[in-house]
């Protein structure tokens, strides 16, 4: 950690914060410049974030040199993690398409719905029983009954099942049901949440947050595996910005991103993402060659009468069409749908 | 509601569209014009949110009338209303100013913080029990034990107290040690905490997200609102953009825009909005001279010493100075601190 | 043009505007609500604009219904443009490379980077003699002489030339020796330019700013139209965002969302959309996918000594590496380099 | 400034680097860690910047200790600059009003939105003769005549005038009609527009970018003072983010972090900042009490017919009524309009 000293600074200002330093164990350094002093911390500066020495009226910047994160850090572990759900794995070279329609409705809407995922090459059903909505007007999802009738779907056709689970209380009755669990982009930091899955014994798939950096996401994975799990997915599915041509802007460099910095699958939500159905294909194609390790794409058998996201949801067609698409540009990149 | 069709729309999917309108009770209009046929539907228009006509194929763009929110629109309830915490009011003439520091550390440190904060004219004392923070290795708060700190310090020193709750399974707990519970920015949509506070039959201070609209701030009131709370203030803490310079950009226009959609009480915090010591008193002044209700400022016996949030307290004798100008320029304006 | 009244608008008050709206010789439209009054203009709503009816004080909103802008519209011109730069053409089923170094520094780093560029399957070349930069005391571009050079090396390596023009007073000179004309991002909206540029007869390469909606580069892309020029194409680069770890938010999105909305061929910019050479290929992989016609890469042939935009600047062999993926993901989305 | 090395340097990569600084006349050190090796540079790193050293393959990051721009800044000069525009001073314990209309339109339009602004304090007359525009088909500004008329209507009404030049080509003649420059959002990196302006031997206004950083915009006017001019002013105009209730966020907080940098004025502009009328008072207020040295604001005799920014142009009597409020703030803050 490099602190940078105010210019106003005094000798004993800085010696008493050089004792701060050496208390917590670490090497402290005193580089002298012309115009600031400059103080250095040599070891695990994780330790030096107690003493929060940016809250000293005569320190002007704090440089950390190191990542705050640990365990889902590549540095730690340099090998890409597996994660498998149910029978599909994310991560390897095999690339995971999960699909499926935003919302339990009914029976017949799940079934067809997932017959269209799984037609286009899915290996995992998506589809929400609690839903989070901005008007509290909106439809928030079938709950219980909404879980066994996506469980009891996924059997039928075949596909392990995810859903989003929205707070700590639901964790162990959605785990009975799911093969994975969803956080949802307005949950990445509900700190709660994401103890409660990091204790469930089942994978989890984590939403980046509307307004979060990519070291924020980073830190509420951390959360999860400080927790006792490895099983992580991370999906990017748009950030918040100025443009409203889409419902959010899709950072697909952040895939790459992220690949650099952790060892944990990143998978791509190009419907959330865009808010559009017509912007869902290339945008998956787009994560595709961007290097991500899957997709969660919405798809509806009817999407004019979806009770939600019906904007973005694709046709059947659409999917299976899209599916094709996707296994050919992965094929040149040499992994496999 | 407005409802553009594409200029592909043929006379039939027209009428479609006119049929689901009539079929939930709006009159429907008809308005074709040379290049784009548009529809109108008059009524009650959250009801035609169901029919999602935007996921639609042949809808170009749909454009709401009336604002999605009812029970804190101004519409409805025209004048402002007052929220009392404790013998704490906001929202009529009396500005109400909250503070403390940002968590409750040790009895010392809290009571020496809360009479700083009296002694600066501060009606509500603040302090954290429960800190949602980005790490999993940064402090995380002293929970249970801190409730009952900080309500033994807020009858010590006078004052009623406001604390965050995180979790809806805490909401009862908390309630029962504070005077008002706060809803903090990371979970302004945790949708099922809106719920239970909503429920707890004491005041609520709903800051507004890092990623939230104004519209969404005023959504996720009207959660707290139909779960039937209306004793709700509302606080503008920042909003993240581009700038680093400071922790968030503090949207002070919103203060104005909620007082003219809404009847509820508007605070402003400064600390969060701007992360900066320097920056707290020259932001709560602005906030006072753009007519908000009241402030949140934190403020602890010892920042460089404080286990979060240093860089934004406030020292004792800033806070005091603060007090002082904060009534001359309310008092300029018509109001009292 | 849909307009939406003012509850507190009195009928003397509606009037008034349906009588402004009648004298611009469109036709008014009365649409009593229940809880507002709504008008509408039917015919070239852009007469209306002069109107500026939002600056009325009984107008609460006003809701186009048609683009503002005309000559870059998909809908008066429905099939794509192609525009010819040199021998290489943009904007049909051949998908264009431009590379080469951000500046042109001396004839041998330029010669090099060319024949990297070159071998790497570029069509155009790409470098700068007039470089706008954020600091005054940056390289600032060798100017005419630079220009000079670069006209000499396209030659010796039989591409032809784009590079930038920062100023009007330029154009001409500029013009005289490069076969395309680059505006770039912070000059989006420098009117004065877009004119001079739209009168030069030489195809325009219009970069997105970082602040701009895409609706705002259209209307930018309008100004060089309708100065005469309808041999433009459009560039993303990244928009800016609270996202840190890359330079600018690329928003791969946009280029369907533009396709969909103008004729006009799309290109990217990876390099300056990322600011990181290990980012580079990934995305310019993820632009083809997403139905780009075009990149825009920065190459150098020694990157760490580059005098501007070092570290997002490729070395030769990953350019030509890179070359060599885009002509496989081209092939199987049915298109050549 | 500070080097991180990537863990995979070696100790010859971390030579080479070491020896590029010390070439540049810079004392280089020397720090290795356990997980990193951290070099520093001791001297004038702005010579540094020359050295691209984040285009080095085996460097992670480089963090500059000091300010990128030297005559703007507060450490070389530390006393607040006073800029006189005709008779009416910016920066000292004099507030500083500008306003008048956004475009001149006619001289009866003018003259009376000039006496408009002269009765509620206005000490300098602002009104644009060019007009850059989002739409080619928006009024573009009279140009020539409409300066002859600015300048004939200050000296009627008795106010210096200031207005807006958008390219170098026209600085000159500008600068024959009127007391001060203006360079606008669009043109704060128009670097040819900023080195004329610098040239011009007039005071300057110069506007932060709707997507520059703060620390961009003191580069943006470290171009000008390094032109040879110094009397600039710096405008805070909001800038562009996520939220659309306003037309942009005016960033407040800009006001203090950037009197704190720079010896220069700072002004705001709550006019463009949010883009509605009923947001003009309670901002220019705010930005008084915040600590500003002046605003600028728009008053047109008959908002509704104007021709430009309508409904963020103040009616005469709210204009006359604000700067009583304003008298009031600035009053118990010790300062004078």
């Amino acid at each position: 950690m490099i602190i940078v000293m105010k210019p106003e600074a005094t000798e004993a200002e800085v010696d008493r914060v050089l004792n701060r330093i050496a208390a917590k164990g670490l090497k402290p350094l005193h580089m002298p410049g012309s115009e600031r002093v400059v103080l250095g911390a040599l070891g695990d500066e994780r330790v030096l974030a107690e003493l929060a020495l940016d809250g000293d009226p005569y320190v002007e910047s704090v440089k950390p040199i190191l990542a705050p994160y640990k365990l889902v850090s590549r540095e730690l572990h340099p090998h890409d993690s597996l994660v498998a759900v149910g029978g599909a794995s994310f991560g390897g070279n095999r690339f995971g398409l999960i699909a499926g329609p935003c919302a339990v409705e009914t029976e017949d809407q799940l079934l067809a719905s997932a017959q269209a995922a799984k037609a286009a090459g899915a290996r995992v059903l998506r589809a929400g029983a609690y839903k989070p909505r901005t008007s509290p007007y909106a439809f928030q999802g079938h709950g219980p009954e909404a879980l066994e009738l996506l469980a009891q779907v996924g059997r039928a056709v075949g596909l392990p099942v995810v859903t989003e689970v929205i707070e700590s209380g639901d964790v162990e009755l959605v785990a009975r049901h799911a093969d994975a669990l969803q956080v949802g982009a307005r949950n990445m930091q509900n700190f709660a949440l994401l103890k409660a899955v990091g204790a469930a014994g089942k994978p989890v798939i984590l939403k980046r947050g509307m307004s979060a950096r990519i070291e924020d996401l980073l830190l509420a994975a951390e959360y999860v595996l400080a927790a006792g799990n490895d099983q992580l997915i991370l999906c990017e599915r748009g950030i918040r910005t100025f443009e409203t041509a889409t419902r959010n802007t899709l950072d697909l460099a952040a895939v790459p991103v992220l690949k650099a910095k952790t060892h944990l699958p990143v998978i791509v939500d190009p419907s959330h993402g865009t808010g559009r159905r017509d912007l869902v294909a290339p945008m998956a194609l787009a994560a595709a060659a961007a290097g991500a390790d899957g997709l969660m794409v919405e798809v509806h058998v009817d999407p004019p009468t979806a009770l939600s996201d019906g904007p973005q949801s694709l046709y059947p067609d659409q999917m299976i069409a899209l599916g094709k698409q996707l296994g050919a540009v992965l094929g040149v990149l040499g992994r496999t749908l």
